[in-house]
């Protein structure tokens, strides 16, 4: 049995589209009456805290969405069953729809000719070509790998930073804490997909923004956080726009979403706030992703994208 | 002996480069005394009306700029000599990049984000990923086609349309007066890199908006126009920017340049002007790319790029 717990998004639409794939398999949703014992998977997103009460037959957890920060912390997780978490074209296209359209803006000193607009001002600048301008996007995994190729073929110069080494063609690839503040002395654009962790909480900080290279960009580096709020010191951010430590900011999360009301971030010169809509997760592209997952599991294939729950992603 | 002739841009710094590369080749400047007979290549941007006088043994003019429709203007511009106009990488580069940062900035509804960020409006859309926006490139020369293989590489759905068949590797190819409005009617965001003739004079032009798609971009279609002022017709765009028969337009180039003080354009909503800044020739490429031209033609090489005068580009 599947047993559906979903929240703050279409819980009624994921049924359906599960149910058409799964056919006979049996599958419920949260408020319906059903037997703990009889569920082997569970399909979650921001699930209440009782959610996984009596499940003592669970096989896996399957996650919706790509992040697993706020499920890891969930206090009655059971932590002898595998996790299970997204991965989906769409949503992965979309994440490097988001980073190229803003990695493009700064390049194009967008915040400098609207306000010449503004001012009825001709002055002619011309930006620099994309090969001039060193990208450097930290988290390495689907997303970061995706965004990567996409600017290389846009011509832009590439570096990645992440945990462990990786491959990337034509990126140059940096590792591990030591290597980090030269990774970001050779980046005018910084891109954050990372995975929330302990590790990697609080990342975009002020110390971080003063290490960027500052000579290529026109007005200062600029960041793109398109992972989680809880990468972000606000103030920093605010801060470091203010003082021209950074020339521009692009943000899609916030510590606390919606963003308050009071927050200096909205009004602030040359920071683009988005209300978390980079990416999401696609019913039908997903539906069909966990219909797989889970028929495939019960015909005795491994579980794919799971978990590592030491690591955090 | 090559002649320099270059007024707006900096010839001192042209002739320097080129000097340097062609080695003890004769070069003066448009203001040193020479014998116009003498004269066997001519080095031009917006000649002056005697710019040609006396250079009765000129083998080639070679063009800064890529577009050539203003030298072809020129009342006395020799008719039996050979145009060489300018391609460069750099230049390529930057159309291509300012291409992609504005058809990028339209898919993600920059504007409605930008506009509910000034309201403190917290509202989530979900733009569409690059996969369900085509994009229609009209023109595909040299800069037409580098555009389109961007953007096929970030995901986009690309059409194409020229005056005779071309071909672009995951392109769908429009040709021809015959297929103008089929092609429109399958763009959500129309891109001209057109060069400007009498056929393409004022292209941009209302009928032509009330052609494009309307289902799937937020806001309604947007064109982006990197070319040439003749090719827009200004008080239509701004009364199709005003009943929202367009959702957005980038404008690089104007009718008059500096845009007037007056003109609505500055101030429309969902208008992003920028002062002709999409690419420039680097006189560095340049001086690499004339001198070649020169050099190989000297040595019975035949010229590149020469201009079709019947075509006009």
């Amino acid at each position: 049995m599947l047993l559906l717990h979903l929240s703050d998004v279409d819980e009624e639409r994921w049924a359906k589209n599960l149910g058409e794939l799964l056919g006979d398999y049996p599958l419920v949703r949260q408020n319906e009456r059903f037997d703990p014992e009889q569920v082997r998977y569970i399909f979650v997103w921001k699930p209440l805290e009782n959610a996984f009460d009596g499940l003592t037959n669970l096989k896996a957890i399957l996650s919706l969405g790509a992040g697993v920060d706020a499920l890891l912390k969930h206090e009655n997780l059971p932590r002898n069953v595998p996790i299970v978490r997204f991965t989906d074209n769409q949503l992965t296209q979309c994440m490097s729809d988001y980073v190229v359209a803003n990695v493009t803006m700064h390049q194009r000193c967008f915040s400098r000719y609207q306000n010449d607009q503004q001012l009825g001002n001709w002055t002619q600048f011309y930006p620099p070509p994309a090969w001039d301008i060193s990208v450097g996007i930290m988290g390495l995994g689907v997303l970061g790998h995706d965004a990567a190729k996409r600017l290389i073929a846009l011509g832009f110069t590439v570096n990645g930073w992440s945990r462990s080494a990786k491959q990337i063609k034509g990126a140059r690839i940096f590792c591990g804490a030591g290597q980090f503040d030269d990774f970001l002395g050779q980046s005018d654009i910084l891109v954050n997909l990372l995975p929330l962790t302990a590790q990697t909480e609080n990342i975009l900080n002020y110390r971080t923004f003063s290490k960027l290279r500052r000579t290529r960009l026109n007005g200062g580096p600029a960041i793109i956080n398109a992972a989680r709020g809880g990468h972000q010191n606000e103030n920093d951010i605010a801060r470091a726009l203010s003082d021209k430590t950074l020339g521009a900011a692009s943000l899609d999360v916030f510590n606390i979403e919606p963003l308050p009301k009071d927050s200096a971030l909205w009004g602030l010169k040359n920071c683009y706030i988005t209300p978390h809509i980079a990416a999401i997760s696609n019913p039908e592209n997903g539906a069909a992703y966990f219909a797989r997952v889970l028929t495939g599991h019960e015909n005795g294939k491994p579980l794919i994208n799971v978990v590592d729950v030491e690591k955090g992603y």
